[in-house]
């Protein structure tokens, strides 16, 4: 059976950035993508990234290309289009799919980097959408958004402080939830139900986003089975987004919004196994800095234990 | 009297993380250097730098050169020069020096990247050895050290775990510590002194380094007053490093070592003071990725505050 010193599932900024870590450390390491390719998140971001120190990217894909070749360039380790089919933490052996091929991969450290995942409407014209590279940040893409009709889909904070945000800048702003509870803390709700800007619409559904080359409606359905399509320029879904952590459950502490627990240097609840990026890390914080700052700490942890024994 | 959201007192990697981050989510800050340039430690780096994810550089120099054009870029305010003399965390004020000119500043969220020192030998010869870019890594530089006779001074870990790096590579390794008692940990210890390739030198100082375009020797002194010329090829000075954090002694909590306490959120413990970088990571975990990431998560947090109220 294939053994390796560190074994690292996920190859978004914090997998790439321990793998690096890892070899610049001289740690026999090997990255596992299920995807094929590296990068993770990094394909879901559409705007200019300004905010990883030192290096300005025009978006997630120009930011991949530059984290891969270094990866390249540092001779990593990895095989992508692999999938970890399960991991047998007693064991400390994963086993893997590429193509049909079934393996077992052995490790003395496991590092989980799985990210998360957005959760989506589920609706039609949904994924178009996201193709056309219609994504957009309350934060960042106010200029973007100036003048135009707007439509954030969710009930908790982030969608709650995207309309707070965007309405200064877009034309109408509106909020749409399916429920008439909101997740979102007290204060955000209330600036946002008393801000004359924003139009708050409650138990109501998105059930289609139309356009071609870009979005022109969304058709909306009320509980009481009421229907409407709404003129819009742009759609934010914020549905939150979960951690991936399927591989893991039940077998590392995880806290009740999904995230697997760690200590400061990214240990979980097993010492064997460590978690970096947004599978460790709130949705507030993740960041492809923190997420590269998190993949070195792991990486020379690892290494102060490898020298001690 | 002037006054700013965030005031960042310090600009490495970690201060210039935070600037750019603060900027990013529509945070006021300002950001003081004492030195003419921003850049911290990596003028300090002689090497070329592998471990920041997405980006090589060949020293520390092109590293900052990068660094800076990103913040500048950014507008990011900032003052260089300008030393801080004294911070009152009553008032919420520092006072700060800039050439003959003294200011006082006002802040809501203060955030610490001080840095941290490395420690000198204070002998003639030292000075111009590092100017001439003769500053080693252990772990980095085994291929640059091959076949070289190579002196380490210290007695911590770094030392022990130096020495026993470069055994293997070096042609002959010398470990010179003015004591006989080490700080190192044991198994550090013992595997060094077990190394027939590793020469342990104790009780000695180090009272010159010699060589006009390169190392050609240092000069040693024994407690019992015994004179020695050593011929070396390199000399790592590894007494430990310092943080910087004599502006704040007292004034929030430090720990043994000298290190700001802070959470995970790098809070200090005064809820507006923050501390980032090496004034608050133990020098093991010390790097550019790892303060980039502080860096970042301290200007989400104090957002999320600013947000809140």
């Amino acid at each position: 059976m294939r053994h390796v010193g560190v074994l690292i599932i996920g190859g978004g900024p914090a997998g790439i950035s321990a793998a690096i870590w890892c070899k610049r450390l001289g740690i026999d390491c090997l990255l596992l993508e299920e995807q094929p390719q590296l990068g993770g998140q990094l394909f879901n971001i559409f705007n200019e990234i300004i905010d990883y120190p030192g290096m300005r990217t025009k978006n997630g894909i120009e930011m991949q290309r530059e984290m891969v070749k270094h990866f390249v360039e540092m001779d990593c380790l990895h095989e992508v289009n692999t999938k970890v089919l399960f991991i047998d933490e007693r064991s400390k052996t994963v086993k893997v799919k590429k193509k049909a091929k079934e393996q077992e991969i052995c490790y003395t450290y496991l590092i989980l980097a799985t990210g998360s995942s957005q959760r989506k409407l589920g609706v039609p014209g949904e994924q178009q959408m996201i193709d056309r590279g219609e994504v957009y940040s309350a934060s960042a893409d106010g200029e973007r958004l100036k003048g135009k009709t707007v439509a954030i889909i969710g009930g908790g904070d982030r969608a709650f402080e995207g309309a707070h945000l965007l309405s200064s800048k877009a034309r109408e702003v509106y909020l749409i939830h399916r429920s008439t509870r909101f997740k979102a803390r007290e204060q955000y709700v209330e600036r946002v139900i008393s801000n004359p800007c924003i139009k708050v619409m409650t138990d109501t559904e998105v059930t289609a986003i139309h356009g071609d080359r870009h979005i022109t409606s969304i058709d909306l359905e009320s509980k009481n089975k009421e229907y409407k399509n709404l003129l819009v320029d742009a759609v934010l879904i914020r549905l939150g987004v979960a951690p991936n952590v399927d591989l893991i459950k039940g077998k590392v502490a995880t806290a009740q919004n999904g995230l697997i627990v760690t200590d400061d240097v990214h240990q979980s609840s097993n010492p064997f196994i460590y978690a970096i990026g947004d599978a460790c890390t709130t949705p507030l914080f993740s960041s492809i800095s923190f997420s590269a700052g998190q993949g070195t700490i792991v990486a020379k942890h690892i290494s102060s234990l490898l020298t001690e024994s």
